[in-house]
């Protein structure tokens, strides 16, 4: 039996590196052109490199085609959070699962300031007023926090702060969002 | 001890009547202003009139002063469906609980026609394109049909049909929809 010189094999392994990144980004992007009803267990999640955290497009800008709102189911594992971050959208949480807190700073200082301490917990509902900066964590010991996010304006620009003290003109835009990275070429010229 | 005469108790028949209404309508718009994070069980829900629906507010226009997107919570008995109608806003759906079945007729005739039938289940996520005709019925004859609903530019101005034939150019504009009527005052001269 002959077996695969060295150069073959080393051919062979990036062609199925090569092959298994382009079929997980498409499985990623792959809600383009899918049926109307979709079931939610099947549609792609991952943490799009962010430890603890686990994303779903229910309804996007990128991948579905929406153009005044986008759905989000997430996960934060236990002990994880948001990013201190801003937006200049709407946006409403209704937290599914689990028990944790939102910290929501100012927007009318130079900088976020000292955040004000909300409790979330299952069966509760908010809205983060526009531009506030903000932080949703999980500070429960073992339960996953689950939340269904709604914003407006898709795709979202988010300005990610360091901390709490960093003026709100410091903060990074980070654009496209993890999530629609792999999948918005076409629309980077939105910015 | 003296009783009230009857005049008297038809004046106090009349003030409990106006009291308690003004009491109802006053909690179902009573959002205003409220804490930023809101137990979802404590928020007033009503059938507005509505046989077979239970609808809830999460985030409203009216009740809440957003300005972009708008989230309810709505559930229909078995057997119950909402009106077949239009809308030119995007709307998300996600089903919480129970099956049923979404007709989409069409906007490119000249009315509605013959429905596209697609099942919905428990946790599905689907999106009416803006202005088709569109219907949600429980077909289930046990189970309650919970969703969980997102539209954009609210308040929603929501056009009703009679039937799958009705011309696009008949179907009645309800505005302000049942759930905006009695709190929404200020913002009808929007139209």
């Amino acid at each position: 039996m002959s077996r695969l010189s060295l150069p073959d094999s080393v051919l062979f392994l990036v062609l199925f590196l090569f092959t298994s990144f382009a079929v997980q980004a498409s499985s990623l992007c792959s809600n383009q052109g899918s049926s109307l009803v979709r079931n939610i267990s099947e549609i792609p999640e991952s943490n799009y490199g962010i430890r603890g955290l686990m994303h779903i497009t229910l309804a996007g800008a990128i991948s579905h085609g929406m153009k005044e709102v986008e759905v989000w189911l997430e996960t934060l594992s236990p002990g994880s959070s948001t990013p201190i971050h801003r937006h200049s959208c709407e946006e409403v949480f209704i937290v599914l699962k689990g028990r944790g807190t939102l910290l929501l700073g100012s927007s009318t200082l130079t900088y976020p300031g000292q955040p004000e301490e909300f409790l979330i917990y299952q069966n509760s509902t908010f809205s983060i007023p526009v531009n506030d900066p903000h932080q949703v964590l999980n500070t429960d010991k073992n339960e996953d926090l689950q939340i269904l996010v709604t914003i407006s304006r898709p795709p979202v620009k988010v300005f990610i702060y360091d901390d709490w003290n960093m003026p709100h003109t410091a903060a990074k835009l980070k654009y496209p969002i993890f999530w629609d990275e792999e999948c918005l070429h076409a629309a980077k010229d939105e910015l």
